[in-house]
C-alpha cells in the first residue's frame, strides 16, 4: 500500500473508532442486589479491608491486572517531540496490543509535562491503581533517570519499553542470526549505531548475554572512554564497551571486520560500502522506522547474509511487540516487583527458541504466532 | 441480608473478579494489515495530525469518550480517610456504573497524595487522555479548592460528584416531594444538616432553584454570618443563606416550622422530637450511609410525610448514581467544557420529571429504569 494511502486509511479508521481502548465489565450489574455488592453498601467491606491491608489490593482490585502505558510524547516513533496528543494514538495502540497478544489490561496515560521531576512525581502518585508501569517514548537521556527514579520509588514492575523491549527483541534475533551464519553468538563483533534509549539497552543486554565485542556509536562516532564530550549514560556505556575493544573513530572504523551491525538511529546512515567492509556473512538489522538505516533490498544486494528491520512489510520484523505483552503478563502472573537483567536475558532466549530452525528469512516469530507472550512470560519470575 | 453476610459476599465476589473494570477493544487486531493501521506505521499519520491539531484529539482518540474517576481516598463513603487502596474498589464501582447506566467509558485513578497542590498538578498533568474528570471522595474543605483550581486549568468538564451529583439528586427529589405534600417548591423552608461537600452544594443548588429559606448546620449549629469561627467556604455559605432567614442556634431552632430536613452528615443526628417540631407534612431525607441520620421507620413513625434515604433497601433511594452517568454522557456528546449551575438545575428538573406522578413511596426513579441517563444528559449542553 502506498504510504499516503495507508496514512489516509489510518486517519479514517481512527476517526471512525474514536479511541482504540474502551472499558469492559468483568461482571454485569443487572439489579439492586448486584449494585449492593459491587457498589454501596457492600463495597465498604472491601474498602475497609484494603485500608488496613493495602498489600492485598492486587487480589481485590484492578491492581492485580492493569498496566499503565505512560508517555510524555518527547520521542514518539520517528516523529520526535510531538507532545501528549501526538503520543496518545500510539499509547492506545500499545494498550490494544497488550490485550490482543497477552490478554493484559493496559491503559494509556499521556502527560502534559516534560519536566523530569514532575514526570516522576506524577507517575508515583497515580501508581496505586496499577500492577505495572510501561514507560514509552520518553526521549534520551531523560528516559534513563526517569526510569531509575520511578523504579526506586515503587514496588511494582516499571519498564521503559524503548530500551528493554527493543533490547530483548534484538538479542533474540541476533542469537538466531548467529545460528544462520554458523557463528558462535558470544564471539560476534557487534556494532550498534545509535546511543539513545534503544542503542544503550541493546549494548548492555548483549554484554550481559556474553558478547564482549560491542561497539556503540553516536552522532559523533564511536563512544569510547577517551572522549570528553560524553553525558553520564554515554560515559557509563563507554566504560562498559570500549574497555573490551579499544576502538576509536567513525562508523567505518567500527565496521571493519565486524559480524553484525544494529541500526537504532535514523534513516540511511548505513551504506553498501559499509556492509562490504564487514566480515563474511554480515548480519544487518536496520531498525529505524519508517525509513531504515539501509533498505533491506540494498543490504542484501551489498552482500548481507541476514537482514532484519522494524517494518511489517519485510521478513524478520524485529519489534518490541514480540516482547512487552509477555513481559508484563509474566510480571503480573508471578507478582514480580522488579524486572531484572537476568529475566530480560532469559526472555530473549525464550523468544529465540520459538524459531526451531532459524533461516535467513526467519530469525524471529511473526507477532501473530501463538505462544509468544506465554514463552516470554515464563522468563519473568 | 445481614450486614456481615453482605460484607462477606462482597469480599468473596471482589476476590473472584480481581478488579471491576477491564479494557476492551473497539476493533479486534487480527493480522498484520490491522497492525499497520492501528499501530506502526499507520498510527504515525494520526500522531502527526494531532501534534499539529491537538484540539482534534477528541475525534481520534479516547479523549472523546473516556472519563477519569479520581480520588485521594480522604473521605470514602462513611469510612473517612482510608487512602488510595481503600478508595480503589469504590472508584472501580463508579467506573462500572458509568458503563452500566450510560455506556460511558470511565477509568479509576487513585492518588498517593493528599496535598492539595500535588493533587491539582497531578490531575492537570494526566488530563490529556481524558474527556472529563469526575472527582470523588475528596474531603471537605479541600475538595472546594481542588475542584475550582482544576476547573480553571482545564478545558474539559470537571465535577466533584459528592457535591454536585448529590445536589442534583436531592433537588430533583425535593421537587417531587413538594408535589406529594402539595406545597410550592420555592417557598419550602429547608434545613440542611451538614456543611461539608454535599451540604454546601445542596444548599447552593436549592438557592439557585429559587428556594430562599435554606438553613445549613455544621457540628456547631446554624451556619450564619454572625459566626466568627467559619472557614472560607462556610462564610460564603453563611452569606448566601442566612441573609434570607436570619436564624441562629441549634438544630431545634432551625427545624421549628421547617418543611424539609436534608441530612448529609452522620448517623442518628435527627430524632423523632425534631420531626415533630416541623410543619405539617414533613419531608425527611436522611442520606448518611450506611447508617442514616434517622431510620426511615423512625421518621415515618414520627409523622414524616415523605422519607428518602441513601440506601438501596428502602424506597426513595436518593443517590448520585442517578446523576453522574448522565451528566458526563451529556458533556461528552455535546462537547461541553464546563458544567454550569444552569445545567445542574436543568438536570435536576429533567430527573424529577421522569416520575410522572410522584407519591410518598416514589419521588425518584429506580436506578435501573431506562432513560435516566438520557434525560439527565439532555440538560448538559
Amino acid at each position: 500500500m502506498a504510504k499516503s494511502n495507508l496514512a489516509q486509511k489510518a486517519l479514517i479508521l481512527h476517526k471512525k473508532l474514536g479511541g482504540k481502548i474502551s472499558t469492559g465489565l468483568p461482571m454485569r450489574i443487572k439489579n439492586r442486589a448486584d449494585l449492593s455488592l459491587i457498589y454501596t453498601p457492600g463495597v465498604a467491606a472491601v474498602s475497609s479491608y484494603l485500608a488496613k491491608n493495602p498489600k492485598r489490593a492486587r487480589g481485590y482490585t484492578i491492581k492485580g491486572k492493569m498496566i499503565a502505558v505512560i508517555s510524555d510524547g518527547s520521542a514518539v516513533l520517528g516523529l520526535g517531540n510531538i507532545g501528549p496528543y501526538g503520543a496518545l494514538p500510539v499509547m492506545e495502540g500499545k494498550a490494544a496490543l497488550f490485550k490482543t497478544f497477552a490478554n493484559v489490561d493496559a491503559f494509556p496515560i499521556v502527560l502534559d509535562t516534560q519536566d523530569i521531576d514532575a514526570i516522576v512525581e506524577t507517575v508515583v502518585r497515580i501508581a496505586p491503581a496499577f500492577g505495572g508501569i510501561n514507560l514509552e517514548d520518553f526521549a534520551s537521556p531523560g528516559c534513563f533517570e526517569i526510569e531509575e527514579r520511578i523504579k526506586a520509588r515503587l514496588d511494582i514492575p516499571v519498564m521503559h519499553d524503548d530500551q528493554h523491549g527493543t533490547a530483548i527483541a534484538v538479542t533474540a534475533a541476533l542469537m538466531n542470526a548467529a545460528k544462520v551464519v554458523q557463528k558462535k553468538f558470544e564471539v560476534l563483533k557487534v556494532v550498534v549505531v545509535g546511543a539513545g534509549a534503544a542503542g544503550t539497552a541493546v549494548a548492555k543486554l548483549l554484554l550481559k548475554a556474553g558478547v564482549n565485542h560491542v561497539v556503540v556509536l553516536d552522532s559523533k562516532g564511536i563512544v569510547h572512554h577517551g572522549r570528553t564530550d560524553l553525558s553520564k549514560h554515554k560515559a557509563d556505556l563507554a566504560h562498559a564497551t570500549s574497555r573490551h575493544h579499544g576502538l576509536r573513530g567513525e562508523l567505518r572504523h567500527a565496521l571493519a571486520g565486524a559480524d553484525a551491525v544494529i541500526g537504532v538511529s535514523g534513516a540511511n546512515l548505513i551504506t553498501a560500502e559499509h556492509i562490504k567492509m564487514m566480515k563474511k556473512g554480515p548480519i544487518v538489522f536496520a531498525l529505524a522506522n519508517p525509513i531504515p538505516e539501509i533498505s533491506p533490498e540494498a543490504a542484501l544486494a551489498a552482500g548481507a547474509a541476514v537482514v532484519g528491520s522494524g517494518r511489517s512489510d519485510y521478513p524478520n520484523q524485529i519489534n518490541n511487540s514480540l516482547v512487552f505483552p509477555g513481559v508484563f503478563r509474566g510480571a503480573l502472573d508471578n507478582r514480580v516487583s522488579k524486572i531484572t537483567d537476568d529475566m530480560k536475558l532469559q526472555a530473549a532466549k525464550n523468544l529465540a527458541a520459538l524459531v526451531k530452525k532459524p533461516t535467513a528469512q526467519k530469525i524471529v516469530p511473526d507477532p501473530f504466532e501463538k505462544g509468544i507472550a506465554a514463552a516470554v512470560a515464563k522468563a519473568i519470575k
